[in-house]
């Protein structure tokens, strides 16, 4: 039986709906159908489907086209659903991350028919899982033209305050070498973990760079992540590899972090493993300009990286801002606080429906 | 067909016949046959047997006994076998650790028949794998009378000159907390591997002591054998072991050596993996300085851990006296100088023919 979604109902009552049709990374597809179906009844809509990804579109030759984005899918149920309501909060998994934008998205889609900017709506999947199967990078290969646009607001939780780029994320393996001798006589040998030592040193004495970048305050970090070394419990090892983790404020380019890192660790053979660019805010540019002015609030910085990253890859400015809450995204208890779907959404109506 | 070993032959031939009978670890059946086939066959010699060990004494009720003991086992055959002479050296698996120790023993048992001192031969199994499958172990568990005496000759690889007791080992795990957090938000945490910097800070601060006990010079060491850490690459890491190996001088008991450790690390939590204690050379003994004087040579500290220690607990003063080379031990390229068997048999012959 095929799944039918009614997007007349209130953004609570729809962000429940959405919550209960699981949708983990990989099996999007019932809730992608009824998306579609959904949307397809809406004539002033244009829809588009690549996979589990499904892109509606006002086509009224207006002058600016904005992008309102979002993914479909969830990590993995923790025993959290279906979804319950208590005290004006909604629990469950993909409340906050990310049904609720979703929620919203699917209001504005259906309601919104004569918006004075047009509209590009795109519900992706497989954003929670590895890069390459991300269903908005896919799209962006295969159908280029429909992420074309001035400006793209990423429905991630952001507690309903707009957050602004993100940072960008390398890791790097940085190696220490020694020689390896038998620990009986270990003054015959080098031990690479002793030396490690002086890798942590660096970690240690590291003091984070605090930005500002476009009006808003970035937060670097510098972080082991791995640290592996050892042969057997009789032998000096020659060998220890630390893998840290740099996440950069968008004022720099991916290869000028890694340039960065090498510098840093410049004793020691470092290898990059990968490196994610960050995005500027960009709240400069006229069409996010006017966003912020319609949204209000304070923008802050986004820390973590995010899909506006490959917004700002596609040369259109993008941020960050949904009704969610980012600190308890992917935690079981996740939740969503009824008033801010509402609130995002009342106020995403105005700026979608006010001439600039 | 059972393998006959000639024990009339000189000591380079037969370690060679010794060589080319393989024994692995747990694969010392056909070579412990052989073994007991040419020991039987003497009738000065009384002859036990516990699994692949075999026990041969003379029984002349002297005054004195002392235990020549050697393993048949060798590391896994590295491409070097058969063994080759070349130049006066005799090359293949076990050459050195200690097929030609094993040798010796065998051309004393045979040919000395009527020793000044009652004499105990002992070849065992299983010395180059974990201590619990140890046939020395597992033989004082068996029949600890075999292992009674006044003085025992371990007949590893020594190059010829006498190794004094030996020095004891621990493994123990220091563990650095944290507490996790995503990376972008890094400053929510505490890196785990950042701190386990300051356990390095020790290890490599650490100077080792160097003891003289019973008149030879130890030397100790402290090394990181292996570390771990790390959750995933964009989280903080709450945990980080490292695992360290104490080499200690016979002059402290195994229960100091983890007092030592423990205080050494008093900032985190200890672990002590295992212990094996050392064994004080014993040169003062009357029944070693004998043995010592016979041989001749300058005696020197046995810095790695051997069978010795084993002795030592049973009560039994012994040392380390073979013509292998202890640092090409477990190399594929292992090999044995033919003179130095020859002078280990004859310089052993003459201890055991002299009236003290």
């Amino acid at each position: 039986m095929d799944l039918e979604l009614d997007l007349d109902q209130d953004g609570a009552s729809l962000t429940a709906a959405l919550v209960d049709i699981p949708s983990v990374s990989g099996e999007e597809g019932p809730l992608a159908d009824a998306v579609e179906a959904a949307l397809r009844a809406r004539p002033h809509l244009t829809v588009h489907r690549d996979g589990h990804t499904i892109v509606a579109r006002t086509t009224l030759d207006r002058p600016e086209r904005v992008i309102l984005a979002g993914h479909l899918d969830t990590v993995p149920v923790a025993d959290n659903l279906p979804s319950r309501t208590e005290r004006a909060r909604l629990y469950g998994c993909g409340t906050s991350d990310m049904k609720s934008g979703v929620a919203v998205q699917l209001r504005l889609a259906a309601t919104v028919t004569e918006p004075a900017r047009d509209v590009t709506y795109v519900f992706y999947d497989c954003e929670e899982v590895a890069a390459d199967r991300n269903g908005l990078l896919r799209l962006s290969l295969h159908e280029p033209d429909l992420l074309s646009g001035d400006f793209a607001v990423l429905m991630e939780p952001s507690s309903g305050e707009i957050e602004g780029g993100c940072q960008g994320t390398l890791r790097a393996e940085i190696t220490a070498a020694g020689q390896r001798a038998h620990t009986a006589r270990s003054w015959m040998g080098r031990n690479a973990i002793h030396e490690a030592g002086a890798i942590l040193d660096v970690l240690r004495a590291y003091e984070p760079r605090q930005p500002e970048v476009d009006g808003l305050r970035y937060h670097e970090g510098l972080n082991a992540v791995a640290i592996r070394g050892g042969v057997a419990g009789n032998v000096v090892p020659d060998e220890c590899v630390v893998t840290v983790n740099y996440r950069f404020a968008p004022d720099r380019t991916g290869d000028e972090a890694a340039e960065y890192i090498r510098s840093l660790f410049d004793a020691w053979p470092v290898r990059v493993l990968d490196i994610a660019e960050g995005a500027r805010p960009g709240l400069t540019e006229p069409a996010a300009a006017a966003f912020a002015t319609a949204v209000g609030g304070s923008p802050r910085a986004k820390l973590g990286w995010t899909d506006v990253a490959r917004f700002a890859a596609l040369g259109v400015p993008a941020v960050n801002y949904g009704p969610g809450i980012s600190e308890i995204a992917h935690s079981p208890g996740e939740y969503v606080e009824l008033a801010k779907i509402a609130q995002c959404e009342d106020r995403l109506r105005s700026w979608l429906s006010a001439s600039s």
